[in-house]
């Protein structure tokens, strides 16, 4: 008799983007001609870099002809793409990351959610709160956890706060956490850690032998000097972390698929009889058994991402997403209402006017202005009270939008 | 202290092609203008179909604009791709598959290896042997087996041997299992199960709630009409059967990467209250919280396949492959060497002159008529003895393999 894994049953029965889309249609049902704009799911808009485009035209020609036909590729990814991603995130400002280090994949959805299978089941986790809920889904899948309790948070997870009242900032646990999840840029919040707030975490790290499971797939929406853009720029981190990117927001591949994780060989952690092992070599063997490489198509695209017309014409289109970051930033400030976010990554994260519980300002939104948000609460119990609305609109409606909550809402 | 996934531990060393790859690599070393002839690794070497191109080169050309701009699409796959799986591979054969039963990947490795999760770690697995060395690999990660004893087996798993002896078609186990890996046509034996064979399996699982895991990769170069494409052709299958279907071998996607894994809704599991839950709900839950969905260039690229140019397109290549599978075959049986398969799959299985063991025949292959295959121990302990031999390669280089095989090799 066939059993199930019983720990799916702990998971919550809604995910928040099939109930806001629940929602929304419920809304459209009864409002057919209601001009709804979506400050809501985090996927962009624009077009790919003309530079992505040219690279995969090509590739795909190059499948065509038996010369230069490519059947399966290197699991870890091309040397093409992998030197290109050394040379311009990490080379370039001042971090030396190996060939073997990185691993190219699917996009970081994937690597965020298959990463914790070369850990213990016995680890201690630790996320962020709120925070992109792939972390935390993926543990409870595994068994990393008890079940959901009242108060909206799962046994033997240890959640870290981050409100406007800490400055977004999380405090280091006080029992024991072994896998450290930290999404910077935030995901949902926006927000960044500074270079002392990241040297202390690493620091931690190296002091209780825990591992820092760093997304910074926003990384390319950074605009202040002195933000990290990789994990890295802290000393002794190559020890503690590993780091995950993207190509989904940074060249706008949300449906186009690549990302990478870097583990440096240096990143180690126990069995039970107290020896160490690599996890870049744990990753490895995970990666060639589940894994048959990323598209070579798609290869050859991102790897256009790193050329100079690539780079700039990225640098284009994040501008243009920021440029409405301030928009929905300065409106909302404008309207009264409190806002963070939107300097270093496209998300504005609002505090509810009136402490407003997130679905309820949700419905407020959709119904009294037609906008369409993301509800705070979805991405942890401290979420609750915030919601987020994100700059990959278009302008003019991102315009329209926030021009609609200055006049229209009522609270 | 962060702590390990210790199953890794469990595994061997090194991974079958690349200890293949070491050999060559030493051999070539010592033996620079040595001709090598590769019919080892199982990579397809001829171009996409031109139907495929034509679509790929569209999808990226959307990508370019904003108005056919292609964000993230469903996980599960795009509904254009999925209905032409469900009319060419399922409606026309006389099966019902509904559109939500079927999950698009970026290949069957990736779900093969991913199936397991969703299952409870207390399941027996039963494979056969030999076989595509994934299904053992991720259920050893995953903590289903126990450690590997002296005779080449891992403890708690149920091998069902397929050799020469049995008409390489496995018995019913004796003890009861509960996940049933089957690979038809087989790789690495190119062998198939009679419908009376799939017939029995089905019985069994329905009789003892057991699932079979059926991976049906090679489907498409089934040439003998009373075998089955599909295991959902036997009867009661939708109840105790999960499908993995690839375009890797179909249709060249080898490094194009895509595959999709069917669950019927009538396919269950048990919790351990005695409850029943659908497999198709915990995979989609799992597809949806760790994959964003396989590329949308790819996906028009597969979906190009089921076009009636690209229909004729991958006869024409799979037919060049198995005129290949015909000169293996018949130039082994010629040369004096007892060969399998070949007849519904690109694979040949050759018993060893003098049962010599697999590594040894590889080494003597490549020492005296360089020539690379692969070693049937490496599929799994009765694997030893044989081994495998692919038509991937091109006609030429085929037709002079054979010729050194039954000239110059001495046994």
């Amino acid at each position: 008799m066939a059993f199930i894994n019983e720990n799916y049953l702990k998971l919550p029965g809604s995910y928040l983007f099939a109930e806001i889309a629940r929602r929304v249609t419920s809304f459209k049902d009864e409002n057919p001609t209601a001009d709804i704009i979506r400050l809501g799911i985090g996927d962009v808009t624009q077009p790919l870099p003309a530079a992505c485009i040219q690279a995969m035209h090509t590739a795909v020609d190059e499948l065509a002809k038996q010369e230069t036909f490519r059947g399966y590729g290197p699991e870890q990814g091309y040397d093409f793409l992998i030197e290109k991603i050394i040379e311009t995130n990490y080379t370039k400002r001042g971090i030396t990351i190996g060939k073997d280090e990185i691993f190219v994949s699917d996009g970081s959805k994937s690597d965020c959610g298959n990463i914790q299978e070369i850990f213990g089941t016995n680890n201690i986790v630790a996320i962020t709160d709120p925070v992109y809920p792939v972390y935390l889904d993926t543990n409870i899948m595994a068994g990393r956890t008890g079940i959901l309790t009242e108060n909206g948070t799962f046994e033997k997870v240890t959640y870290m706060p981050c409100t406007a009242e800490n400055n977004f900032t999380p405090e280091l646990p006080k029992n024991r956490v072994d896998m450290i999840y930290l999404c910077c840029p935030n995901n949902p919040t926006g927000t960044t850690l500074s270079r002392e707030a990241l040297t202390e975490w690493v620091n931690y790290a190296r002091k209780n032998e825990s591992i820092i499971l760093f997304d910074a797939a926003y990384a390319a929406y950074i605009t202040e000097e002195d933000v990290p853009r990789s994990i890295y720029e802290i000393e002794g981190a190559k020890e503690v972390a590993i780091e995950f990117r993207s190509f989904s927001k940074t060249a706008g591949f949300t449906g186009t698929r690549c990302g990478y994780t870097v583990i440096p060989k240096t990143v180690t952690g126990r069995s039970q009889d107290g020896s160490k092992h690599d996890f870049n070599k744990l990753w490895n063997r995970r990666h060639t058994t589940k894994f048959n490489g990323t598209a070579y198509i798609i290869q050859r695209g991102a790897e256009a991402v790193y050329s100079v017309e690539g780079q700039a014409q990225i640098k284009e289109t994040i501008n243009y997403y920021m440029a409405n970051a301030k928009i929905i930033r300065e409106g909302l400030q404008a309207a009264g209402i409190q806002a963070f976010g939107g300097v270093n990554a496209p998300y504005i994260w609002l505090k509810t006017p009136n402490n407003m519980p997130s679905w309820d300002f949700f419905d407020k939104l959709l119904h009294e202005v037609n906008i369409v948000g993301t509800p705070g609460a979805g991405f942890g119990p401290s979420g609750e009270g915030y919601f987020r609305l994100t700059s990959f609109g278009n302008k003019e409606n991102t315009k329209r939008a926030i021009e609609r909550i200055k006049t229209k809402l009522k609270f």
